[in-house]
């Protein structure tokens, strides 16, 4: 019967419910990420338990507070915990890097835990991958600076909230693609990150894919199969 | 005299405000819900204390949280209730099913409250009624295998947040209709359930009638009518 | 080699571009339907010919204008073609009707493009199918003495544009399901069918499944997979 | 100098911040209305001490959360007060009724917030103003066996969420304009009362004028003006 | 039976389709309106020969193009046809004014067209009515110039594009109601009438109630059930 | 009488719908344009018969297109008219450059009828004016390559389409405000303008003042403003 | 190396993440702000630590509630702050006013705090800045008296919620430059400021610049650069 | 002087407004479009020019209608012109494929314009570049019976209008980036590509990188970055 009791401890112990897709790394060749959003305590610590069973592939857990860390903490001690990116994997030592540099952008504090996720999640994907945070549209001199460091680069992604510019900018500098990262930053009129979206959906400079708004995750991924080795 | 004094407690003791709507079965042949909602703990104790007069047939409360809860299981203790879906049903036993079967189909824990007030609604209004919830167009091949459940459904119900791209694929498989049910689960740019709302009404596929956000009671309640015996 | 050359008469002719999904009607009991929006003439003077060589199911054309339906015409001479529903059939004679009976309502002549084309859909796919086009919310006296007809369909679609009232109106008059279809008709603020689509995922009585703006293929379908026989 | 320190409590006794409208009476007939929302307690008191030199007119505070309530209920202890609108008046007693009556009509508990807000307002701008709240669209008979009592009104305001159906349904069967009262109850596309903001800006039957959402006391304010004595 | 041939011609001569809601003068005082868009030249023509049957009542045909009035006019000859404001009516005489005096207020010649038609409306609905076609906000000594004639009025219908800002400030002035009609007069961000919209719902002021964009004759039509005789 | 009677020569000809705002000048400092869309040829003829009396201040005409000019050249045969900018002034010869210098940058061809706009209504108002048409976010140093130009400004007009980052970017360079003129040029999710004004409104430099979609008149009016003569 | 640990504590203290923008005075002429929306409180600290270094040119927080305001306090303890404008600068002595004035206007006491977030932004870049608090559109005479202050003023910076149209009334009476400045405050389709920006957008008299709504701190800067001394 | 003559022929000819990139081969590593919406005739005649001077790169032309390209033919009569994707290239014959290979894959003649241009792009940027135009989530088996194929590519871009899921289906069978292109082609609901872009930035499948609506040249150019030699 695939139908669940309504206690909630019981609930995550249930098949169905709370399944690993073990098949994805055989199929995609990337490991499958635990989004921590809208899942109990209880149904993260069985999901941490069924993950004891398979240390020979990454597990990432993203979207994490701390309360929820905290109850995958005590089933995997060891975790590796970041706590500005809310974001988690075991087993914690990153796969050695492979394929092209991934390097990370945003313009400073308030895109910090988006532009994180993004890096962690590049580099447990097995590439190495670094992060520049004093970057921007309005200080562009600064950023030109860095145009040495963009050029080294196999693909960057860009966070940016409020007018989200700075990826077409990056997009016009270099030859590898760009990764768009919209974020939530901003003022009313950013509506929650519809307004940099739109900036980087229209970006002058071709070059640019675009992920969803807050979606640290989906960017370090798509960096990371770009830069995949051939 | 149709208005009300302000006493909260005196309030929902008034005609006008708390009514049953007991010709609604007569009516339609399906019996009202109450959506909790909105209303004070007060008035849900008024409204329970009203149905232990009809005990004839089902009467179903929607959106019940803990507090809510309490309080209606104070004046009908033997209630049936599921604090996953939020749901609540007296008489506490479901009525015989009739007609052909629902399924419901989810992608997991994030939809499984919404999948599981649809689920518990048509159960309730007289339908045997399953639920699958580990299924996505992430994983196809998942899905696909459970082409042989879908196709013995009389109406399947798809409860899908983020891109809502399961109903359609699943509507391409079968021949029975499909209720599809967005949720807002979801990064920000699907806007608490827009993006998969707007997904399902342009499905490629036809034979998807979709409902309102996190309405899985409406969702239930159609996937009834749709099976009802003739 | 899967691509096409230029030339616009040679690019219907190659595989790939114009394919009839024959196997639909196996796998899913119900014939494809081609959308023309945004098809040549001669991309349809090709599927048309191809088509010819399957009398065996019923071929339903939508979105048909006056050109293309000339086309499509040249080269079946015979076909049923519904001008205002711009819409056109093949064989011309549908089959024998089956199932129970869908009813098709609508305010009047602003929404009978829309709603013909989701009556005839109804018949080609093999129901008993009639249409109401004097109902409205406005005068609701003039819908509720329809009551008894809206009792004797196994699924009524109810096209509206405007505030979209009526399918709800309905629904809470009947046992059977209600398909609601927003169509694109009224001022400003409804927004080429936003408005009345927005009413109808919010209608306060449950039995009813929406479809996309001014899709009336897809509501004809939706009924007769829900009147289907068993 | 129009300016003023940064303490809170001095704030409020500053000229220019806190300033009655007196004239407002003479100018347009009607007294003014001080909204709560955004304005501290203490600003409240200040409002309030300023008030009790003004008793020949009726002072109508509106979203009076129940901290607030009692920072007015301070200065104003006789002040009638009713929480379930967030409503008080000072003085307490409405005026004398003149004018043709006001009738309020909404569908049940959810929406008796604002409609109560709206039922107060037009009895403290001196109309004689009663409530129906039992009456709604998915039980149209319900309603429509109200019409001798719509038809006595010299205005009616209803108030409706999720569809927003019931201002045009009413509309279509008195003679007299209605004050259509969108409310933010209802599921996720009811978009915090757009949905049936727009299906009242759409209504099929005329002589409806909309008012903003959930704004009870501009609906009641509204139905007083059509309905005061000539 | 309640279907129609495909022949466009025929289509307007079928019962259902064309039907004039003859009941509608008796049941709410006012006579119905005919819609011109999306009905056919034969479809008018039909309608007018149907209206020479009730002389008695005045019909009014709203968003009637050059093509559409030549039709109507070729059954109806001495029908009042106002090229500017679409609208044509018949009997061409309106009736004796009744009741309290419609002032209809714009800004100049943009919203010129829906302006006239709410005038045109307000007056063969029996009222006296006339027309200020020169105020705005930006010129606001022009308009509170005009101040006496706004409170003669017992019901001002204010036009506007743009801003929307009009009808506020009109609001502010009188005791009387205020009926603001949105135009989709403006550039880019007004949105085809959005904005003004949302300016209306917004009105500081209290005393506005707010119809569709463009839709005059739905702001005419309010207005005269405002100041109708009592 | 403040109606018109229906001929659409003679409308324009009566007071109220064509009045020229000859006050502005003085109360304002600034001359009144004409919006020349939704007016007729015969209402332009009008007007200009009208200006003819007043060749003491520049008279400006906006969204002219080639008919609409061809009517105002025959009453005044010497007007200055630039088809690009859909832009017509009279009399012909600017005035008297005063104040500070205006800029207007835009990206290149397609937001050229925009720019051109704005500069010739800076230009007619009485400013020094000068277009940079060839600078844009994706050849970044081809814009900080004009740095000079844009410091030796006392306001700069920047008008962009698609992604609208432009105005930041120079914001950025510059102590002078910036004046943001958003355009409808662009791909699907420009939205007709709304990506490039959001992105304008979100622009992370201060100092930047954003005006309506394609509104070039609005924004060289602010200019002029700005770099008044003090 | 430019990734950061992930110690809440350590993380402020890398370079690259805080770094205040030095070079800002003498490449725009003014000083940065610290957005304090998103920041810890530790990195505020930090922010001010490296503040101290600096004491010739002044540093504006913004956005900075009470926990945030004492952690800046506990470094910079004679700094200015103004609780109820969330601001805080330091040197706690505005610069001696240069160029013209600004002048602040407002409707009341909820829009005071981005009001004063305004004023006290132009007063700390170096201007001469006053806050009028009690005009508004709804009672357009007392706006009105105040004709004589607008007119007194370089630039006028205008806080408005709700129909936000009280810019555009301004800017009709002045020759300055208006910065609109859009409030999130109002009932429900006031839509948290969506509203107001859009009429300010469309203001029909010109002359008007819009910032972000709820943006005290842009409007400020925007005025202040139009009013520098040349 | 940076400004141009009205007359449109002259002004295509002045330096500033049609400038080519020809530093953008150099800086970035491929060459400039040019997006010929918004240009006249004689600025493309103008730019063709200007490109017989630099036939060491390709040139592409995008969104080029038979008239536009008519024009350009006149210059470059040997340059390739593929109408149905409104695509011109000069040199004529795409350079010799480097790097990986790009698929494109849509589902069928709707979506063929844009898919054609994403191809033209690719193949003429300098990569093996072939098309699927038979795949679709509604007949799921079809699309996963070219598994192969997909696994082959180096990135994948999946051109989608209506529900847009098929980019998302098959980023869940391949390792390789997947470039998602939303069409606008769709029922109402589909709002002119919105609904197909909001459903691939919520892609469940990680791998998702988004481009604008219709923008066929932004898919080809990044698949061609992503795919580039290393």
């Amino acid at each position: 019967m695939a139908e669940h009791s309504t206690q909630s401890a019981a609930r995550a112990a249930q098949p169905g419910v709370v399944e690993l897709d073990v098949d994805r790394v055989r199929r995609r060749g990337y490991p499958e990420a635990i989004y921590c959003e809208g899942k109990s305590r209880e149904d993260l610590r069985t999901i941490a338990r069924l993950i004891t069973d398979h240390p020979d592939t990454h597990h990432l857990f993203t979207r994490v507070d701390e309360e929820k860390a905290a109850a995958i903490l005590e089933i995997l001690p060891d975790a590796h915990h970041d706590p500005v990116a809310r974001f988690l994997a075991w087993p914690p030592t990153p796969p050695s890097p492979q394929g092209l540099r991934v390097l990370v952008a945003c313009a400073g504090t308030s895109d910090l835990p988006i532009a994180r996720e993004a890096l962690l999640t590049a580099r447990y994907l097995g590439r190495e991958a670094s992060l520049i945070a004093d970057v921007g549209i309005a200080g562009v001199h600064r950023t030109l600076a860095r145009t040495g460091e963009f050029r080294a680069a196999g693909a960057i992604i860009v966070a940016a909230g409020m007018d989200g510019a700075l990826p077409g900018l990056i997009a016009g500098l270099v030859s590898c693609p760009v990764v768009a990262l919209p974020t939530s930053v901003g003022y009313g009129a950013a509506f929650n990150g519809l307004a940099p979206l739109l900036t980087m959906l229209n970006a002058c400079a071709p070059g640019v894919g675009v992920v969803n708004i807050d979606n640290g995750y989906g960017a370090g991924h798509l960096a990371a199969q770009i830069t995949a080795p051939r």
